[in-house]
């Protein structure tokens, strides 16, 4: 198995090399192998090559079985008249891989419950899955650009979806429903636009091939409370691309640490793209203070969907269980542990 | 002062009732008085008038000095074929009032830290105003429709703004802030979107006419995670009307009761559009059981900002606080009181 490594910016880096270590471990428990290539993508593509994804890590990319990223961004690249932006290069790297639907597991880990903002009633046993719209809506519609009429500068976006787009999407929803609650929430706003309400005759349509399994439309205001107020009816939750980058957040910061979380970015076939959902963190990075737990879920994502080592994956994320249950923790959690000592908690729980 | 009353659907009519017999009282207390002119906008206008904001109503709106609505919609007019929906009315009635800024107030009531669903130590103290674009971007920008090409169906909506638009709902803002904790956020998607990157460079050019003002910028999935983990650090947040949608009805649901929460809708001079935040409720409509105070404190809005009633406006908000210590509580709070024995309980506490 190939896997392309983008370290990226900030603690990118570490907690990707920390994942890597796990998932060689569990890889060679298992009698499976892997080779790694580390690439170049973000702020420190920019400051090496002039660009955020350099041709070379869109062809190691697209030719490899799997990506694991770390993090691109930080204030270094922050100017908003720079010519190129870190988030460029990732937006570049989901539309040339065509992976179309991020995933996003939001589980509380039990031990875990008080790091939570919610009252622990309302989050225990929340166990949902974002199916986020990857490659399409105002991300990429066009046009897109500004325009000065009369003196009066104006900006526009477009937010655009065709069926195939949407159809693709709740279809992956449906079929991550199935082995689970057997429940799919779709998420629009239908009241007010007009790709909201293409969006929901598609969902239904899509919902007409799955018996079993139930579907409920929800507007997007209505969901940002409910994660809120009812987080433990939800099971997979399927929305557009900007309403998922709103609502996956929302729905990680219930989960009580950011540091926890994995995702995983899929197209047709089982190439993916893999990442935490934590951010570059400068102020902390190059310290070995990093959480590598998000990195090592994304390992684990990965191996699951794109190499189909399904004991390794199970192997990884017990692992993480059951070193949290023993205490495990980093600073962002309380604790006291640094990146390797974490790392090494999780494969110490995976014996 | 005349005021249009716009009951609307379900328990819309009731609650604006009570608000108006408080308002009433107040403004006898003070001297002032009032002249009340009903008409129709929603599901009930459709029913009546084949349309969801007659003619007769939006004259009538447009002359008043200011407008008190319940609430619009039911599944009585659900149906995604029908040719008129009641939002179409309250979209149509924002537009023709010329109403950019939609505030809304999330303040916790400290007896009622125990109804939040965060952790008491996260959500106490907590106060905070929205102020969310109401007559531009996706809503109304165009093109906005559907296409069919090779047989594939796609369907499109624009997020447009001009500098003006933004600018004017931004100084708002600021306005806003300048009595307060003297800080504005401004919400965004810079990192993506072009109406974004000009959204925040006019930010910057009207914060740069306040100064003792600060102005930050949050990212919109950024600030999705801060309001349930910061949510004190909070003053005045500014946002364009899809991201403002969202994220008030997040904050709504943090501080516990959707049925306290009042908004005012504001366009260049005194006159503006109130109404509470809560939908209409079919369940329990016409049974006296909705909570009121979101529809009373909206009235409290309307004294203040439309009729300059600065007094009466704080006595109607000290007799909803006083009230609510004393142990006044709808279902919806969990006690028993129903929507008049509500309303008594302010007026009570009003003297
Ligand atoms: C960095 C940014 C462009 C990106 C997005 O909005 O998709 C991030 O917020 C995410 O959710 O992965
Ligand atoms: C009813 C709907 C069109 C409306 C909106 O999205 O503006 C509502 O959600 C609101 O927030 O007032």
């Amino acid at each position: 198995a190939r896997i392309v490594v983008l370290g990226g910016d900030g603690i990118g880096p570490e907690v990707t090399e920390a994942a890597l270590h796990v998932l060689g471990v569990a890889a060679k428990r298992g009698g499976k192998s892997f080779e790694t290539r580390d690439e170049l993508l973000g702020g420190i593509a920019i400051d090496a090559t002039g660009e955020a994804m350099p041709e070379r890590t869109r062809e190691a990319c697209v030719a490899a079985d799997a990506v694991l990223l770390g993090a691109v961004g930080g204030p270094k690249w922050d100017d908003p008249r720079a010519k190129t932006r870190p988030e460029a290069g990732l937006l570049g790297l989901r539309k040339a891989m065509g992976v179309f639907a991020n995933l996003r597991p939001v589980r509380l880990h039990a031990a875990l419950a008080d790091a939570s903002p919610l009252r622990r009633d309302r989050i225990e046993g929340a166990d949902m899955v974002f199916v986020r719209e990857l490659t399409g809506g105002l991300y990429f519609g066009t046009p897109k650009g500004r325009a000065v009429e009369n003196g009066v500068e104006r900006a526009f976006d477009t937010l655009v979806y065709d069926q195939n787009e949407i159809e693709r999407v709740v279809e992956l929803a449906f079929r991550l429903a199935a082995p689970r609650k057997k429940k799919v929430t779709s998420v629009d706003k239908a009241n007010v636009l007009e790709s909201s309400r293409l969006w929901r005759e598609i969902a239904v349509k899509v919902g007409a091939r799955h018996g079993g399994i139930s579907l409920e439309h929800q507007l997007v205001d209505s969901c940002a409370m409910k994660l809120l107020t009812h987080a433990k009816d939800f099971d997979v939750i399927v929305t557009e691309n900007m309403f998922g980058d709103i609502l996956t957040d929302e729905a990680a910061a219930l989960a009580g640490s950011l540091g926890l979380l994995p995702s995983a970015s899929l197209g047709e076939g089982p190439r993916g793209l893999y990442e935490p959902i934590h951010g570059s963190a400068p102020d902390i990075a190059g310290k070995g203070l990093a959480n590598p737990v998000g990195a090592i879920l994304s390992a684990a994502m990965l191996a699951r969907h794109s190499l189909g080592w399904t004991d390794e994956a199970a192997a990884i994320e017990r692992g993480v269980d059951v070193a949290i249950a023993k205490g495990a923790r980093t600073r962002d959690l309380g604790g006291t542990l640094g990146t390797r000592e974490m790392t090494n908690a999780v494969v110490d729980a995976m014996s």
